[in-house]
C-alpha cells in the first residue's frame, strides 16, 4: 500500500470509523481501524463488537496510489496523528517489517501494524427492500426517544428503541418503566413487518456521523442486526435480542383533565423548582391544578421552598395535586420543544401525557410519584 | 431588609461573590453569601479563609428601599435561584423566622437564613500607597506565569507566584523546580519593597472576576494578605507564609547556542511529537539541534515513532542533542505567542531558555531531562 491523499479527506473518514472503536476494548484488533486500497478506492473498517463501520473514499480523492493492500493500525494513533498533521498532502507507505510510514515535507510517523488476518470479517450484506428514511427524521426520532430508555444493564430490553415496522407505519418507542416517549409515522410503503430493539448507546454514535439533514438513510433489517446505509458509510449495529414490553395500554385516550399551558412558562417554572427537589433521588416535585392556573411547588425543609404559578386553561375544572420528577418533566419537555403543550391527566396516580397540540405523531408519558 | 433589584444587576454581583464560595467547605458558614443593605446601596461578601470577595451596588441601581438590614444565606442556593430567575425586577424580602422571600410577579422562594453573628469579619482594610497595576498587565501576569507553578503541596513555597517590588521594579516568577517562567516590568514609582507569594489557585479565582481588560488595578500588600481593589469590587488573598527560592543564579546570561525557530512549526512539531512521548510521566522528547535545523522526535517501541524536521538558524553551529518534557515545552510556548521564539542552551544538561526575541521582559526556563 502507497498513497497520497489530502490530510482533510482522510480525517473526515477517520472520523466516521473512529466511533467504532472503542478505547476500553481489551480485544487489541477491537481498537484498530482496517485500510483497504483496491482499485476503486480506500475502504476504512472498525468495530466494537458492538458497533461496525465502514466508510469508503474515492480513488478521485486519492491523489496518487502508487500501489494497493490493506493494513490494520491502531485506531486511536492513526486519528490523532492525521488529526495532528497540516491540512496538506500526506504520503501512507506500508514499509518492510509490518509498519507504515506518514509522512509529509517535514515531518514522518512510523507507526506497527497489526496482522490483516486478525481483524473480524464484518459481513456487512444488505436487503433487497431496505425502509427508507429522511436522514432529518431518524435524527429527530433518535433525539426524541432516546433519552427516556434505561441505562440500566438489568434490564437489557429497556436499554434500547423499540422500532416497530408495519408496512408503511414505523412505531418508535423507548421507555425505562418510569416514563415513555413514543413516535408514530408514515414511512414509503414496503413489504417489512419487523419488531426489533436497537441499542440506545449504538443510536447515538450513529447521529454523531450524520452530519447533514438532507439526504436519505436506508435502514436494512436482519435477524440479529441492523445496518444504515448512507451516503459512503455503512453502520451497522447489533440488536437486543429480548422481547420489548407492549406498552399501548399504557397510554389511554380518555382523560379527566386536559391542561393547555405555556411551553416556555411550564418549562422555566419546572427548572426553577427543581432546584428544591434535590433531596431525594426522584427529584419529586409537587402540581396543583386548580380552575384557572398550576402551582408547582417543591421543598426542602432545612433549606427553603418554591412556589411557581403559571396560568392554565383547565378545560374541565377539576382541582387535583400530583407529584412526579421535574428531571423526566424538563426532558420530556426538551423533546416536544414547542409554543404550547397539552398535559393530560387521569387522576394523580395514573400515568399523564404531555403532548405538542400541533404534531400528534409524539407522545409523551410520565409515570406520577406517590408520596403519601 | 426589604428591596427591589433588577435580576441582572444582582446576579452580576453574585458572579463576583460566588468565586469566594467553596462548595467544599466542612464550615457551613463559609458556604454562605452576607447581604448588607445600608443607606448607600447593598454590600455582598464572601469568604472560604483563603479567599475574601466584597462587591458594591450603589443604590441607585436598587429600585426601592424599603428597609435596610443584613442577612446571611446559603451561597449556592441564592445564586441558582437568582440566575434562574427572568430578567425583569425581583423582591427580596427579611420575614419572620429568620427567611428571606425572593420573588417576582410568578415565583416565590422562601429561603432560611444563618445568624448573621456567625458570618466571619474579613478586615478588609487598604494600605495608603498601594501598587496601581493595568488590569491587563496583571491578567497577563498571571496566564503567563501560573502554568509554572507547582500543585504540590508538599512544597507550599512553589505552589504560588512570587511577586517582588522594589521601588518602581515588579518581578514576578513562579515555578515547580523543573521549569520556571519569570517576568519583569516597570510599575510606577511607590515606595513599596514587597517579596511575597500569592496562591496560583488564589490569582486564577481572581482573573475570573476581572471582565475588562481596561482600567487599574489597586494592589494592598499587607505582611499576610494582599488586597485587590477595583471597580467596585475588593479581592483579599492570604499570603503563603513561605521563602521563595532565589532563581536569579538558574538563569544565565551567557549561551553555546542560541538557535532562532519559527513559533508555530516549533509549537506544531512538538504537539505532534508528544503523541508518541506518553509513555514516562515525564513525556520525554529528544531534540537534535544541527547546523541548519532542529529534528525533534519520540518513540513509544511497541507502537511507532515520530520525527520532525524544522528549519532553524543555528548561529554558533555547533551540534548537540537534549531531551526535555514535551509538555513543558508547549506550556512555555503558549505563555509567549509570538511569531519567533530564540532558544538559548548551555549543553544538554543545563537549564535552557526560551525568549520573544522582541519581549526581553518575559523568561521561560525548562530543565533538561538526563536520558542516559
Amino acid at each position: 500500500m502507497n498513497f497520497y491523499i489530502k490530510q482533510n479527506i482522510l480525517l473526515e473518514h477517520l472520523n466516521y470509523v473512529i466511533k467504532g472503536v472503542s478505547s476500553k476494548n481489551l480485544i487489541p484488533i477491537l481498537n484498530c481501524i482496517k485500510f483497504e486500497l483496491t482499485e476503486d478506492g480506500l475502504y476504512l473498517y472498525s468495530t466494537d463488537s458492538e458497533i461496525s463501520i465502514k466508510t469508503f473514499i474515492d480513488k478521485k480523492d486519492i491523489n496518487n496510489i502508487d500501489s494497493l493492500g490493506t493494513i490494520v493500525v491502531s485506531g486511536k494513533y492513526i486519528y490523532d496523528i492525521i488529526k495532528k498533521l497540516p491540512n496538506s498532502e500526506i504520503r501512507i507507505e506500508e514499509v518492510n517489517n509490518n509498519k507504515i510510514i506518514i509522512s509529509t515535507s517535514s515531518t514522518e510517523f512510523s507507526l506497527n501494524c497489526n496482522e490483516v488476518s486478525d481483524f473480524p470479517n464484518l459481513e456487512l450484506d444488505t436487503v433487497e427492500n431496505p425502509i427508507i428514511l429522511d436522514k432529518k427524521v431518524l435524527k429527530d426520532i433518535i433525539n426524541q426517544i432516546s433519552f427516556a430508555t434505561s441505562n440500566q444493564e438489568s434490564r437489557p430490553n429497556l436499554t434500547g428503541i423499540n422500532f416497530i415496522i408495519s408496512n408503511d407505519i414505523l412505531e418508535c418507542t423507548g421507555t425505562d418503566s418510569y416514563r415513555l416517549s413514543k413516535k408514530i409515522l408514515s414511512i414509503p410503503t414496503n413489504n417489512n413487518e419487523s419488531n426489533i430493539i436497537i441499542p440506545t448507546r449504538c443510536l447515538l454514535e450513529l447521529i454523531k456521523i450524520i452530519n447533514d439533514n438532507e439526504g436519505k438513510i436506508e435502514m436494512h433489517i436482519f435477524s440479529n442486526k441492523v445496518l444504515f446505509k448512507f451516503d459512503d458509510i455503512i453502520f451497522m449495529t447489533r440488536l437486543i435480542n429480548s422481547t420489548f414490553p407492549d406498552t399501548s395500554k399504557l397510554i389511554s385516550n380518555e382523560f379527566i383533565n386536559e391542561i393547555e399551558v405555556s411551553y416556555k412558562e411550564l418549562y422555566n417554572a419546572i427548572d426553577r423548582a427543581s432546584l428544591f427537589s434535590v433531596n431525594d433521588d426522584k427529584n419529586t416535585i409537587l402540581c396543583e391544578v386548580n380552575e384557572k392556573n398550576i402551582k408547582i411547588s417543591s421543598n426542602i425543609p432545612e433549606i427553603g421552598k418554591v412556589e411557581e404559578v403559571i396560568f392554565a386553561d383547565n378545560k374541565t375544572g377539576d382541582d387535583f395535586r400530583i407529584s412526579f420528577s421535574s428531571k423526566f418533566m424538563v426532558d420530556a419537555l426538551k423533546a416536544l420543544s414547542c409554543e404550547k403543550v397539552v398535559l393530560k391527566f387521569n387522576g394523580e396516580l395514573k400515568p399523564f401525557l404531555i403532548k405538542n397540540p400541533s404534531d400528534d405523531s409524539i407522545t409523551e408519558l410520565i409515570v406520577p410519584i406517590r408520596t403519601y
